[in-house]
């Protein structure tokens, strides 16, 4: 490989087991929370010699089970990880001082841990100690990866998808409200995993009210999730059937002033918690989100209905759109779309999307992207 | 190949020369209306030893055109076409007797010709003089390739496509009647394509008064197209680009009772075709079409608004959709989706469409599909 110039070949490796490290992380993908996902490899003379990721909080962190299963040949070695190594005592012991300890010679991170505990002091500490430092391979990769977690730290409140089926004429219902089943059984299966992506799935009562669903995870049973309603007259019906399935994850109830004293205490004894939050009728959709993401809560996906998807559209409050668009035409000028309210006067005022990606999915097509304004 | 079943062999051989006659017959996709497209394949002992394909109407068919190009070949040869030859004489002598006259051994079709001048009677006179017929191979891909021919000469109308431009949020316009441009300029030039494959376009006036395009072809333009223009009051504005370009094709005007007696006979001295028919205030579309087939056209790209679009859905009468999607989001619960009218109460209830394809073409995903009622 002699042609190649040598710096080209060490950044080719670089990626490669940034990639490694990166699709370890992944492993812990929608099991971490609060907690960042990560991957870290030990690479001893081109060859790993340890890898871990992080399974869950509480657990042992990726460069941790790297460098125990490395055992020896951590010593000059180099270690790759998509987020920069803590410095803090948490629940575990600091992973910049056991790289230190493991004399590990160079460590090559995806991008820095906005953590304000850890935020480039882990890299300040390891060069320190006269470790060779790289940070930014793969970096968008790594970014990405943790988008929860990273907007979690810089910004307060968690990352929201909104998830919406349609038709291929835009109608997110009928005129008389039926939308049962707008998207094939393969994109409502799919829907199951992008829950099991999320730290809690959000609907607004209505939603309840009309199709009493349970808002459970098919796959990946053991997951708990946190299932958020938003109820501004505290209307949801006592016997819903999400309240049938506490054990599978903490139900939160957003409500404004509280009227109906006694429906408030019944729910809170069987363990709903419900928050009320001062407001005009409208429940503050910041405020839900900043409660949220205190309470642990990194990522939230966002299941509509129409009223539910406006006001978070029109609060510029989505990070990322998940639209499931179904073959059939149901026509229909009192249909409603995902996307209501006053809207832009001209197209190139409208929002933007980008990264935009899009797939077949069963016969629906699927269209992700991140939503972003024009202006911006 | 001994271990193939000889039928088995034989079958795909068979395909195989279909396959080539169909791509033949699709160089003239767009040329050779009210013609059908045909391809046609003359093989001997394994070998093609003479193609041919319909290029306009007027001009030689396929099957003479093979047959001349194999020579002394065609005896005892198979003959591949796409579409059952004819038995009549048109412009040109009919095929039917030329194949038989060439001595021709075996004769394979794809679908059997609808028009009552032929409609399995080349079929007949073929296998009265001796020759060996196989009909139905690659069948539906003989019907789809002459789709617009098929359904004119059975039903008498054209083959509708209706192509929208429409925001994520299933937007066609934002509530101030903007659009420009929903769609990337990737999508606006395939747009032409499908104007290229397509006999006529149609909008209605309020297109013409708000964005007063030219409605002519970038791609391929040797190519006269129709320009159909629904007006029900005669308002089109007698200063519209469209008039300038006259030599690009005729300019069909569907209106109602004429009232200014004036301004029709100006726009028929320019050369624009006035069609007066009877109606309530309401263009009827199945007249429109009839009247467009009786003159040749046997395929109609209608290009919105989305009162035209709504019409069209509402009667029943498109064939098929192209849809664009671009990765906008515009809103407006007053924003216009293609499909509007009172819209079906249930889901179930709606229209599915067959034979779905999606695939991205620049930001833009294009679904197109066939329309058919779930009742069907």
């Amino acid at each position: 490989m002699s042609f190649l110039h040598p710096n080209l070949w060490r950044l080719s490796l670089d990626d490669l087991f940034m990639k490694v490290a990166l699709r370890l992380a992944e492993k812990g993908k929608g099991l971490t929370s609060p907690n960042p996902v990560v991957g870290a490899v030990v690479v001893k003379n081109g060859k790993i010699v340890g890898k871990g990721y992080h399974r869950k909080a509480g657990e042992p962190h990726a460069e941790a089970i790297a460098i125990d299963e490395a055992g020896e040949g951590a010593e000059g070695s180099t270690l790759y990880v998509n987020l920069e190594p803590c410095i803090h005592w948490g629940k575990t012991p600091p992973c910049a001082v056991k790289i230190k300890e493991a004399r590990v010679k160079r460590v090559v991170i995806g991008t820095i841990d906005p953590n304000p505990l850890v935020n480039s002091k882990g890299i300040e500490f390891l060069r320190k100690s006269g470790i060779e430092i790289r940070v930014g391979v793969l970096e968008e990769e790594a970014r990405e990866i943790n988008a929860p977690f990273l907007k979690s730290m810089r910004e307060g409140i968690p990352f929201v998808s909104l998830k919406m089926a349609m038709t291929l004429d835009g109608k997110v219902a009928t005129w008389s409200g039926d939308s049962k089943w707008i998207s094939s059984e393969e994109s409502r299966n799919y829907v199951h995993l992008l829950r099991f992506e999320n730290d809690a799935i959000m609907v607004g009562v209505g939603t309840i009210i009309k199709d009493d669903p349970l808002l459970t995870i098919r796959y990946g049973k053991s997951k708990e999730i946190v299932r958020v309603v938003l109820d501004s007259n505290l209307s949801i019906p006592e016997r819903a059937k999400i309240f049938e399935t506490l054990e599978r994850g903490r139900i939160i109830i957003f409500t404004g002033r509280i009227r109906d004293n006694e429906k408030y205490e019944r729910l809170r004894k069987k363990g709903v918690e419900v928050v009320p939050l001062e407001n005009d009728g409208k429940i503050p959709l910041l405020e839900v989100l900043r409660y949220l993401n205190k309470t642990g809560v990194n990522s939230v996906l966002v299941e509509g209905g129409h009223t539910l998807s406006t006001s978070f559209l029109e609060s510029s409050l989505v990070d990322r759109i998940y639209i499931f668009i179904s073959p059939k035409l149901t026509g229909g000028m009192n249909s409603p779309t995902f996307f209501e309210g006053n809207g832009f006067p001209s197209i190139s005022d409208s929002m933007k999307l980008r990264k935009v990606k899009s797939f077949c999915i069963g016969e629906d097509t699927v269209i992700i992207g991140d939503v972003k304004c024009l202006q911006e």
